[in-house]
């Protein structure tokens, strides 16, 4: 998972921005910090010729995006079978609020992949991405859970997408309001952070009472 | 905004959901609560043939979901010219760990809309949406901000989208362990909840000193 040998993002014309340069990042540890900090992404594909958008869960090691979902949804039934697919992960990070309407804005980080998936197969090459995905999901569950027996590995679909063709958009800071809404503006200008945390753990109603959260669920929330 | 009056939603083909059943509201109400409290959508459009997903800020007002961002944007023109979307928003609420890693799963909530947006136009219509668009982002900002001129009318898109083909799907409640899991497994089951709030308010660098935050930002973060 070398961040410093990884390729440049591309910079194909559909990755190339045209609204909003600034904004535009080229920078691959930028990439996968947005991938690895979202819990899931959203999935887009063509299904007879119309687009459809579904949550995915997901988990990145290195250069590819793994993604999984039952084996016999249609979505990733089409995924893995080669369709084109695009798949956007969204981080929003503050409201940004400004003198004018206009200037109004969301602070804010995405990432955008093209490509095509191929379907995981193989007990190893599964049980390689299923940890990824787990691991993602739920730092520490691999090690601590059941694993999957065979017919439940048959069940599940996993996805791998390389991170080939790939665009990061980010928003960051204050408001960018014309001078002159500065200098004459009464309205309050600023940023609302959006923050994101864990609760606390919240036990199944059948597990035995007395048994502890373990520590990596424990750890999650401190 | 009646609730009561609005119709089902629809069960088209695409709607019908083929897995998970118990997980597919049907339940308008939810749809609304989804897109109100999501502050960003996923619009998915074919371009080119292609699949592409972007996030995009989103507002709603009775049965119409709008939709925004620079009218140059190729997305949006294509969006607005009558092209076929599908625009989905997520809630991920809690992380479910199981017994076993093939029940570990996420409570959310999501709505999916499949449509034709229009592009809004009209200076009264368009100020209509900027207006829900607004309020959603950051309510209170519209009577507390500058309003749009000409110029940033014109150079702004907005879209509205029918919400007459949709369809919800969540998952809430404990893991879904075997039962010859809860006998045996020793791993720790339940959820860990995702908490969304808002932090203190930033205020921008050039706002004179001194400048309270107004009661509109304030309350949100209470």
């Amino acid at each position: 998972m070398s961040e410093t040998s990884a390729p440049p993002l591309s910079s194909t014309p559909r990755t190339r921005l045209n609204r909003a340069k600034n904004r535009a990042g080229t920078d691959r540890v930028q990439l996968h910090r947005i991938l690895d900090e979202a819990l899931v992404c959203h999935l887009g594909l063509v299904l007879d010729g119309r687009p459809v958008v579904l949550p995915t869960g997901m988990g990145r090691d290195g250069e590819t995006l793994y993604l999984h979902g039952s084996s016999g949804a249609s979505s990733l039934l089409a995924a893995g079978a080669g369709a084109e697919v695009c798949v956007t992960a969204t981080l929003l990070d503050e409201v940004v609020y400004a003198r004018s309407l206009q200037h109004h804005s969301m602070n804010y980080r995405s990432a955008v992949i093209y490509g095509r998936a191929r379907a995981v197969t193989g007990r190893d090459a599964k049980l390689h991405g299923l940890r990824v995905l787990t691991e993602h999901l739920s730092p520490g569950s691999w090690d601590h859970a059941r694993g999957p027996s065979a017919k439940e590995l048959a069940g599940v679909a996993v996805l791998a997408l390389p991170l080939d063709e790939a665009s990061v958009k980010t928003r960051t800071g204050p408001p960018a309001d014309d001078p002159a809404d500065v200098a004459e503006q009464p309205a309050w200008a600023g940023r609302l952070p959006l923050r994101r945390s864990w609760g606390e753990p919240v036990p199944a109603p059948d597990l035995a009472p007395g048994t502890p959260v373990p520590e990596h669920v424990r750890r999650r929330v401190r």
